[in-house]
């Protein structure tokens, strides 16, 4: 597996990861370290922020390893996300950092359910594909607005599972289908990433099952009682599901048909020079 | 993670895969590596068995990596099971192999789903147990007949997440979940493994995440389109369920709960020598 | 529709219903009432009972309106069963109910889940059977055990949805089609009916379009916060199920086909003489 | 109950059926009948429209039955929408039918999905708000859209439950659970009507017992093999879970707490007079 090609950028992993809501700096580093992920997302503001123990982000995350992807969390309007996202691009280019070309667009609908807007999504979409910018866009399982924004030009399209943070994993496999199936159609390489809503390993290898390209996610992680296992079972989670997509899996049945009696049996009755045979 | 510990055996991997159905012996070969397993159950007949290339099973499994665990695979009452079972011992201590003092039994009750039956399962597995062996035993999802048959001493219980070779992964998280509290309540380390049903990776991780100690598959590897692919697929779930599980998942919420804004953030506010800076 | 024929007996209603559970013997009266049901199931005991006030049930059973069904409710062991069917039909026949040549088998196998237990009930049911009882046959949802009670002589098998009381509706209906196509192959009329684990009205509705006979409960009602208005559900959902069965339901599919444009609609272009139209 | 509350009309049945799909304005009439609806939602066009027979679908709709809620459908813009509302309200006021002040709104997004366009309806239900329509909004089950919504003006949200004509039922409760929860904060009897998806009777019960006050439905019955017993079917399912809803059903256990054995319970044991008893 050549890893997931997106907004013009080869990742070697499929996962995304965050970085919020972590107890600690180190905690953070060593989940994503364990994670086995090479693009982090971080938050962009306005404000100088320390953490607790005036720490700095940047200074846990290895910029070598990592390329990060400035996202517009928190941002309830158009208006406020594209001014955040061009913060991020002058942050990152500061840092010479490969990630100042995209940015994963989040405007908000909602503070409850952090479910995003359709409109201003779209709307911020465009402007920013226009001003340049790789735009993944975070958005619902609508196919409807899945299609409209990668007509207006959005590098990946990345439908939420769940609502952010709530652990409910891929509540309607039916519209992630349909939207896979729309936005590959004549174009099979067009990224789809999973965004949000993840509880455990199960629900990212579902992802990679479904035919998602990518998962974003990082409360399942970061929430988790033992953060930095739980980093490792999404790293083995996403290769087990990518994995499994590309193997064919074999169909669901009511039943299986009964297997012939006669395969991958021993024995005692001796043929030729061998005691035991197989079939 | 010291993997599963099962009959008195020590395995290092948590998943036993099953060596029917494949199209060709090198293809077993390649996909039971690819698996990662290092116990391999193999179906014990009277009838010698060469394959459709005059191939012998035992010619493609490496008996110093593997552990074989004969199963009584097509009985379907307790006589031919038990007496499948002693064959299989007497082969394998021909073979030297130390999977001679345990089995996996499997009394069916139906050719078509292939079931097993309560009954038969339960009278095999005490004549068994009386005679030496450390019975793993293949039932249906009932916690009623699990608490049965490791009263009457099986060395392992494993329940059916769907019917064999049928796909459908684990139908009745709800008895699965009965099950395991009944036979680890003040026996936290008897182990209980799924068998049968599995379709795809997250079918394991599944398993796994609900707490089994192991997962035992076949069809889902030997007939995928890329069994080999597969094969890898299932040792990356098994890894990451079992991860998932020891890692304490969040739990699911209608919505999350909004993340501090002030997590995970980077900025252009200047705040001591660092241009940018993080919670 | 004809109703339910089972055991000899041609009931209206496709329900039957518990009298256990209740906060008074008038709300039970009335429940029962709303339900619709012409059976009700008892449970036999050889103590004699009063309730908290010194009343009888029977004195709150319209033995003119309802069909009585003796259960062995609380029995473990097919001996103590089989005791209490003899006991149920003396005693139903001194009241000169009809119910008396039926009995529903309960042989429980835990006290937690009060799950079946599967060989005690076998035996049960065949010595039953022997004895000239029509017999009722709680069971689990599997396929084998649900085979083996028909063949014995059962005259409905009656697997649980889920665990008595737990209100989880049907858990594995997987299960139940298995059962439902074993049980009526060249036997169509062979009543199969759902007992156990209904929650809610959709739970007896799901029952049905499986192809189910007939449902049995008594939680679902006798628990609710308004077991009258919950019967009424019950009524409903029972009639609307076993309808919905019946009629062929449109196939699933992962997006419907668009509609003819041009049907069921209104115009304001004349034709002939009338100003609107529809296709 | 009370009934259904919405756009200033008071209705006495809780479904809303369509009359598209038919094979026969016959059956369609027949079906609407056996629904027990006293609504039906009818499709607005400026093209005359007979169907292959010549028939007029206003003849074969007693309008003193029947309160006609006009429907945009097969509009994929706000401005063709408007104009259909609008050409929908003078031929109802021809009509001199009650439903001239309302309008069901539908904008689709998409040909294939037939799923909403959420900018386009928003735009299109403010508009006929302020034009003084009572509009009753389909729309997908996002929670933000609803509530967007619900803001600028309609009267009712109609969220789908799935694709219509997909048969898939409710796929994504846990959205309309956030809605029903938003919708309804501090405004209890706002009305939200599941609309679009329905396979089957225990879909419209389903979707009252997560607390929906109406639901629309049309290739559920007109495309099942038995329509107007399909109709019936969902007349009762409506009752059903509107009841069972109301009734505050039992909650879901992993296993149910045994009931106490002497509950229901019939005995012979004499005590006083009676020679049986119950608790």
């Amino acid at each position: 597996d050549p890893g997931l090609v997106v907004g013009g950028h080869q990742l070697k992993s499929r996962l995304i990861v965050g970085t919020g809501r972590y107890d600690s700096m180190p905690q953070m580093r060593d989940s994503l370290m364990a994670s086995g992920s090479d693009c982090v997302t971080v938050a962009v503001r306005r404000e100088k922020l320390y953490d607790r123990m005036g720490q700095n982000i940047l200074d846990f995350l290895d910029l070598d390893r990592y390329i990060l992807l400035p996202n517009t969390a928190g941002c309830y309007t158009a208006k406020d996300a594209i001014r955040a996202a061009k913060l991020g691009r002058e942050i990152l280019r500061s840092l010479d950092n490969a990630g100042s070309d995209w940015v994963k667009l989040e405007v908000l609908g909602d503070s409850k359910t952090l479910l995003p807007d359709p409109s201003q999504t779209l709307a911020a979409c465009e402007e920013l594909t226009k001003e340049g910018f790789k735009v993944l866009c975070y958005t619902s399982d609508c196919p409807v607005t899945a299609q409209r924004l990668k007509a207006v030009g959005a590098a990946s399209v990345m439908p939420a599972g769940s609502p952010i943070g709530s652990g409910q994993g891929l509540l309607n496999p039916n519209n992630l289908r349909i939207i896979l199936e729309y936005l590959k159609e004549d174009d099979p390489d067009y990224p789809v990433i999973i965004d949000a809503g993840v509880g455990t390993a199960s629900d990212v290898s579902e992802a990679f099952e479904l035919g998602a390209d990518g998962v974003l996610l990082n409360t399942a992680i970061a929430h988790a009682r033992d953060p930095i296992r739980m980093a490792r079972a999404m790293k083995h989670a996403s290769l087990a599901g990518r994995d499994a997509y590309l193997s064919g899996r074999i169909p669901k049945r009511l039943y299986g048909t009964a297997s012939s009696p006669e395969e991958g049996v021993i024995s005692t009755r001796p043929y030729g020079s061998a005691p035991l045979s197989g079939k």
